[in-house]
């Protein structure tokens, strides 16, 4: 039979344990979330679901076309501009998600006869972006500014280096300006993927890049995600006007996509005013963090000290940390649970998301529950 | 510098007259839309940017994380659920884009040592799936079962043949009947993207694949978008329960890209179910198309028969084509222009898509506006 052979695989899956299931979850649930992207907390905030009900309303269900045909609408342009204002860069555009943000910034940025240098720990959608695009990918070994040198070394032609800001499963920063001294030193630019940077790092929430003082740079392009701080969905590239220029008429996921719906760039666009009235919430998402991450090591438990809003905690075998999350939700507190293939390194962790708006007895709810579960 | 290369491209394009640039749309204009892919004229509908907007108000401005992890509420079950029933197929898996939900169905369907063929008036985003698979692919002329087979000849092991359904840029249906008995012939399976079938073809807008008798069978795998006919933004995989399974294990753009928003899972919701209850928007589209067509064809202009609800009208050449939108444009009526390099054949059209809700007066004007306005 045509599709046989998936039965075998997951069959495979199913005697590893690493059967994944979808469980949707209701409206109102008593969990106390831990797992969402939602650092800010204004997924659900009043002002940011009022945002995307108006421009539903305003401009429709969908943007109805490709952003280069009819899919592009003042409000689009509204937050295009005052995201590149805010993040500090010249231009910005804005795509249906962070992922394609992504797979459009690397194949631009990566023709034919190019080197891509990809740190070793980067999102899926970076790593898809390299698969795509039609230049040579080097993998550096992870965080490690001399990898990069050494991966652009002998090059000639266009060349871009490639990395989170945050990586996704630890939480731990890029050395941000290392990279950029690597790159400036070979004449390579610098993409940057700050979807777990934005509304956390920086003065008020402007990024990784805008705190490494790259924002703005014309070798620097940085992408971002409207789905976690900003508690919207879709994706955006920043970087000086004639790149975005370059995407606009070479991305083929900007040009053969359906612009974002007005719903998430209205919900996305009241989460960033709500940002700029209230930057204190960017520093709190760091702060709790931090402070998840001092109360359970100080129970024993193995965490990557935070440098943004992701605390890591390591689970001893993927069975395991499956059944500490398990047992987690059953005591009423929801995390992340990462294992293989999912994790670059094997290891199986509990991913815990700080959002600023927790209360202390929140906190000190997740850090019983966490302890008292723990394999 | 870093981008330096960037400029040389930009300057071949400006060149050649190929610049692209947004035109942020207000609102509210006067212009006629027959550039838009809002096929059954839902993107305003009341019910639809309600459904939105109460679905922003009841789950948050975003699904706030993977839907592994918390991207998946009741909402998202539902709309499944519906999706799948209305398109006659066991299951479905929503996506935050149909350019996602391709390269899902193609990469998790296509594995190391299988072999993909491919029609050569694909979609981008089918044909940025085959670039992502490991497995191997063959292009195979257009909408020619043949092809297929002979592309399939000689392979052993796990094969799809991947095809859209109506092809977005002339809008001409794809033989399914005949790529279905090439891929049996074979033991292959059938991926087909459904993204302008859907709410245009088949008994009340089921689809093209349903209309082909293909709905429901084990060996057939369709994707659709939400942002066409169901005036949303989204894409989904239907099929079998567990090719739906393999692809939440498998599946890159499922797995690490943020579930779609709540609005646009309730706008799309919403919109299905009011085609289910005026199934006759469905039809309507396809009459307005073929009125469209042969009144300018009556006309003397050169315009490929619509199989669906999109009517392509050649124009001599890249420069004329823009310079006829822009007068179409300046006399009320938006129409889409197609020119290299988005057009696989080199060949420059006008691209004028039926709404189900164009008047006869309406219909009336555009063809007037087109004729007067030719090259
Ligand atoms: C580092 C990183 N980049 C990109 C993405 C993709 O963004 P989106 O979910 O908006 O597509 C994610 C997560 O989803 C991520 O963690
Ligand atoms: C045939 C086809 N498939 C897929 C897509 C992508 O769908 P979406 O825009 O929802 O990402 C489009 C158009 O956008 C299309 O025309």
């Amino acid at each position: 039979m045509a599709f046989g052979w998936i039965d075998e695989q997951a069959e495979l899956r199913r005697r590893a344990g690493l059967v994944r299931a979808l469980r949707p979850r209701a409206a109102d649930t008593p969990l106390l979330d831990l797992a969402s992207n939602d650092y800010l907390g204004l997924a659900r905030h009043p002002e940011v679901t009022e945002g995307a009900a108006r421009a539903a309303r305003t401009w429709g269900g969908g943007s109805t076309g490709s952003r280069l045909v009819t899919g592009t609408t003042e409000l689009h342009a509204e937050l295009e501009r005052e995201l590149a204002g805010f993040c500090g860069f010249e231009a910005a555009l804005v795509f249906s998600s962070g992922y394609a943000a992504n797979l459009a910034a690397v194949t631009a940025l990566a023709p034919h006869g190019s080197r891509i240098v990809s740190d070793a720990g980067n999102h899926a959608s970076l790593i898809d972006g390299c698969r795509l695009a039609r230049g040579t990918t080097r993998v550096a070994a992870h965080s490690d500014p001399d990898a990069v040198r050494k991966a652009l070394d002998g090059h000639h032609g266009p060349a871009v280096a490639v990395s989170d800001t945050v990586f996704s499963v630890d939480g731990d920063a890029a050395p941000l300006t290392g990279f950029a001294a690597a790159c400036r030193e070979h004449g390579a630019g610098l993409v940057l993927d700050d979807a777990h940077g934005l509304g956390v790092l920086g003065d008020g929430g402007r990024g990784a890049p805008y705190a490494a003082g790259l924002a703005g740079a014309d070798d620097v392009v940085v992408t971002v995600t409207l789905s976690k701080s900003l508690g919207s969905q879709g994706g955006a590239v920043l970087g000086p006007a004639r790149v975005i220029e370059h995407l606009v008429n070479a991305a083929r996921t900007f040009i053969f996509d359906t612009g974002l719906a007005p719903a998430a760039v209205g919900a996305a666009l009241s989460a960033l005013r709500l940002l700029r009235r209230e930057p204190g919430r960017a520093a709190r998402a760091g702060e709790v963090a931090r402070e998840l991450h001092s109360r359970l090591t100080a129970t024993g438990l193995e965490a990557v000290r935070p440098d943004a809003a992701v605390v890591s905690v390591r689970a001893p075998s993927p069975e395991q940390a499956v059944r500490w999350a398990a047992d987690c939700r059953a005591a009423g507190l929801s995390v992340g649970c990462f294992r293989p293939p999912s994790v670059p390194d094997g290891v199986s962790r509990l991913r815990l998301t700080a959002r600023a708006d927790l209360s202390g007895a929140e906190i000190e709810r997740a850090v019983r529950v966490i302890g008292e579960t723990r394999p």
